[in-house]
This record gives C-alpha cells, structure tokens and sequence, in this order.
C-alpha cells in the first residue's frame, strides 16, 4: 500500500503519529492487559484521559477558571438547540450570522426555542463570503451573537471576530477550525466544536463556556441538555465517549508536542497558501471564495467544466488522494487540509494540480 | 503481561477477536490506506459498516420492516428525556417501574415532560427484585408501560415481561442485557440501550422503535430530540459516532458468527448459573437478590465483612480480575458477566472465590 493523502471534510485524517499510538496500546492501554475502550469511566485511568484531554486544551487555547470545558455527545446539532434552550431568555432576541448551511440549522433550531434575528447573511450571493462585520445590524441588548467560525460546505473562514460584551456574548459553532490558530477565548462567551475534524473521530463534541452564562440557564431542562448537569459532573454525569475522549486527549498532546497554536497556525498558513497560489495561477482553476473570506480548512476551488472534474476526482484517487469531492450542495472540489493534513500532503496535491492542467489545459 | 479479566459494569469487556480485528485494521480498513475512524460518513464504506451493524441486529432479534433500528448519541440518560418527549401526550399518564437507580433517573425525566405514575417499585426493600408482574397496578389508557429491564447496581433482571398493547406499547431500557437473550422483539412498542455493555463501545445508543408509534410525535422539537428527523435520514441526519458504530458492526459480527442469541443466552445461563451456585453454597458469600429476580449480567455478592471485601478485591486484582467492585451506591461486589465476559473468565473468578473462602473462611 502506497501513501493515502485523505483530504475528507469529517471525519477526517487525524494525525499519523496519533494513530499509531492508538494501534499500538489498543489491547492493552498503559499496561493495564485491556483497552481504554473497556476501561470504567469512573476509573483512575480514564479520569486521568479526560483530566489531561481537558487541562490540554486549557493551555492550548490559555482558558481561564472562569470557564468550563466539556466533553458532550450529538455534535453541533445538538448544540444548535442547547445553545437558545440554556442561554436564551423569552425578553431577548439571539442575533445570528448566516453564513453557510451549518449556521442555517442553527438559525433553524434557535427560531424553535425563541426571538431570533438574522443580522448578517452572505445566502445571496451563495455564501462565497463572510459579511463585513461593520456592516452588521446586531440588535440591542441581544441575548448572544452566534457565529459559525469556519464553513466546510462553501469555504468561507472568519478571519477576524466581532466584538461583543460579557451581557451579549459571542458563541460560536467552531467545528471546523477548533485548535487550527491561536485564538483570544476572552471574545467569546461560548464555543462548541463537534470533534470530527481537528480534535479527533466523530462522537464527542467540545462545549467551552464561561460561567457567568450559568444563570440565565432556565429550571426543569431535561438533564443532558442541561448545561449545568455537565459541569456539576464534570462531563460524567452519564458514560461519556471514552474512547473518542481518548483520542482528544492524544490529538492534543500532538499539537502539543508539534509547538502549540503558534506552530500549527503557521503550519496551517502554509498549506492554505500553497494551495489558494495554484489555484490563483493561471486560469484552470478558480476558487468561488472571495478572497478575504477564504478558509485555510476547506479550501473550494473549480475546474473549467463538471466532467474535468470528475476526471480530476477519479485521477486523484488513483494517485491515493481521496476525498476531493466537493460537497453534495455544491458540486466541484474541495480539499480539506486540518491540521493532521501534512505540508507534504498539500505539496502532493498541488504538483498533481500542476500535472493535471498540463494534460488537460 | 498475563491475561486479564476484565469484569466492569461498563464500559467493559469487549470479545478479544472483535478487538484484534479492531486492532489489526485500525490504521488501514479494508486496504483503503486509511482507518475506518478517518472515513466519511457519507463514504460508500462507512455506508456498509452502518448498514451491516442494523443487518445483523435486525437479524439476531428478527425485527421486521415495522420498526426502525436507530444508532443514536447521548446513551440511555438522553433517551430517558426522549421517550417522554416524543411518546407522551398531554392527556395520558405514562406508566414506570421503579427497580433500580436507572428506572429512578428515567422516571424523573419524564416526570419533567408530563403525567407519570409509578406502577410497581421495589425501592422499599433496597430494590432486590423485580416486583412480580401479576401484582402491578398499571393506568387504564396508559400512554406506554417503561421498564429497565436489567439493573447493573442492583443486580436484577425481568425474566418475564407485562404484556402490553400497541395503544399502550411496552417500552424498555435494555442498556445492560441487549442481545445477550432471545426476544420477542413485537412486545416491545421501543427498546433503547447504551452500546457500552454488550454491544460496544460507550458513546452510541441503539433504538428500535415501532413505526406505528411515529404519529405520536410531536411538531417541532428541537430536531436531535425527535425520532422522525434519525428515521428519515437512516442515523446520518448529523455526523454519527462512526467508530463506535464500526464496533457494533464488529461484535454483532461476532455473535453471529457464534451462534446467534440462541448460543448467547446458553452460555450466558451457564455463566450465571456457575457464579450463583458458588455464592449459594455455603455461608461466606451471599447475594442479597431475590432468586427470581436475579440478573444473569450482573451478579452482587457480599462477604462477611466490608473489610473481607476490600482484601477480596485486592487480591483478585493481584490474580488479573478487575471491576469486581460493587457500585459505589451500594457497595459489595459485583461480576458483570456481559455476552464477551468469556466462561473461562467465571470459572477463573469461582476457583478464585473457593481459594480465598478456604484462607479467610
């Protein structure tokens, strides 16, 4: 078997270093004669998974007391509710960003639970940017300002955030760029990250929350979407995903290892802008993402006609490349380069690019 | 290292070939170059694993086409609240009982969504049995009938079910004894159950819910809590937990491959049937369950002081026996003996309990 680059949106590659760690101690974790997956979550050793998963990315991203990290199940469409039902007062409207697809659902889920308004949205123009933020229209005294930080589907990043205050914070859906940059936490007043791209497999979803939000949670939720139920607990209120936790836990030291945010910031930079210059280059390639708005996660780009690009596709996968399709809403390509994505990997990408438009230009 | 055997409540011991196999493919499913962890959830590949996770446990329970078989997020806490939520109307009482700390946590739950009523309890007596059917006292018209149909603190199990109606449907947290007996999956309006005992990993839930209970659903919950949002989109409307469902695939594999439930329960009977002979005999160890009630998963014994107990789980651990610990709600110890807990394990732990009866007897 030849090298497999896998530029999947989510789940995607994790860090080749990380799975060899995770093949190795499968049977048998720290040791012990059995595996972490089949360890007790309330054991010593899964507790100190979930500590040092926990206390990783405290220092990654320099989290204070004031906040709670958690480890909570259904992704970011479970959020997309938790967020108004915890948060969300029936005196108050949640002004939301409508950026992409993943934002529209939880626009779509916040307008089941309460006020909601719309004070940015790029759907005109088919999400192929980010809003100005000065052009906003945030409402007054509004209860929180949500984003979506990063969407996959059209390739749209913000590279800056709005400003907001601790009585209307900003909360923001970070799946896709979670732990891909150095990042200020004190801008926000929540973030969630369902785990698939940069933390680790799909399963696990990260909340981080400051506590002054706590009391606007209202009596009576049901427990797990109860904010307060996970952070009384520490996230083992029920069994946690143990192994997905696990996972975390060793993508972290990873980064950590590699440098922290500074290094994989950088990293990431490299590869965004290796790949957008191809594009750029020449006229066989475009990308339909302005460009103060592109992602350095996903980045979309089109050939000069939808049978070229089938033919890139097929060609791509017989060179070990896999998961350049674009998403199923919007055709074209997309490659999708996480952290765990190595320089080389992009650098494989982009001659193949090279090559393709030589054959085909 | 010398073998372990691991007797956890769960997460727990999981089959060893199911594990290897895990392990030998972990870093390159089915010659892909890449782990199963790392595919999309929309890949033709993840498309076979979850497809043949719902062949083999429509097959093993013979479930026909009236049901749907469901992998869901959040465990058994979650499905607690969504049961009430989807199943219970405003005019009807939805009937619980009371058999253990799980029924307790679900009957609180519902108790937040609607009409409840507590049909049957053994809470009284410290919750040793499961109160005989015959003289429970159920709601005329009641909304669904929900029981925990085994409890891993207390160490009972049904091994008869009410008989219900498809107005008034059987509903039952079959967390802990899924799959480790045949069933008649038709007396059963919904069954749920956590993947972390038999099945699986911790971090996926199985439903299987009876479509004619579908117009009970309410408009507009919030679309994670709404059965009808996972049936149309087969467990794909979000990211599913897609490793933890890889390993049901596996372990239903697994029990397939050894027979099916008929082969299960036989050697899970002879399991219980070993332990329970060894408790019974004698006078230093006693199990405070009534011998109808009795589950075939976990078995709580005692000895003749707290501080035999702490000496006994000390020096089984130096033999290689983990988890025997009893729930730190109640104490004692407990071997839960779920379907991958192998005979030779039993019979590893009874010599054992005979040694160290004969020094401490």
């Amino acid at each position: 078997m030849s090298t497999v680059y896998n530029f999947n949106a989510g789940p995607s590659t994790l860090p080749r270093d990380v799975m060899e760690i995770a093949r190795d101690e499968f049977l048998n974790y720290d040791n012990l004669g059995y595996s972490i997956m089949e360890a007790s979550h309330r054991s010593p050793e899964f507790q100190n998974v979930i500590d040092t998963a926990e206390k990783n990315i405290r220092s990654l991203l320099n989290i204070s007391d004031d906040y709670s990290v958690l480890f909570l199940q259904g992704g970011a469409s479970t959020q997309f509710s938790m967020v108004p039902v915890n948060l969300l007062s029936t005196t108050q409207t949640a002004d939301y960003a409508q950026t992409g697809a993943w934002s529209e659902k939880a626009i779509k889920e916040a307008q089941r639970c309460g006020s909601v308004k719309i004070v940015a949205s790029s759907k005109d123009s088919n999400y192929n940017h980010i809003p100005e933020i000065e052009s906003w229209d945030p409402t007054e005294n509004n209860g929180y300002l949500h984003i979506t930080s990063n969407n996959t589907i059209f390739g749209t990043q913000f590279h800056q955030f709005p400003k907001c205050s601790p009585e209307s914070p900003l909360i923001a859906d970070m799946s896709s760029d979670i732990l891909s940059r150095k990042l200020d936490i004190n801008e926000f007043g929540l973030i969630y990250a369902g785990a698939q791209k940069n933390l680790g497999p799909s399963g696990v979803t990260v909340v981080i929350i400051n506590k002054n939000l706590l009391g606007r949670i209202p009596k009576n939720l049901p427990a797990m979407l109860d904010y307060n139920t996970h952070i009384k607990s520490t996230s083992l209120y029920n069994t946690p995903p143990t192994f997905a936790i696990y996972i975390i836990m060793l993508t972290t030291n990873w980064i950590i290892k590699n440098g922290g945010l500074a290094n994989i910031e950088e990293v990431n930079n490299k590869k965004a802008q290796l790949l957008y210059d191809k594009i750029d280059t020449g006229d066989f390639y475009s990308c339909p993402v302005e460009k103060a708005s592109r992602s350095k996660m996903n980045v979309c780009f089109r050939l000069p006609s939808e049978e070229l690009e089938a033919t890139f596709l097929k060609s791509a996968k017989d060179e070990g490349m896999i998961g350049l399709k674009g998403h199923r809403s919007v055709g074209g390509t997309r490659a999708s380069i996480y952290n765990a994505m190595p320089l080389d990997g992009v650098q494989f990408l982009v001659d193949f690019m090279s090559n393709f438009e030589k054959k085909n230009g």
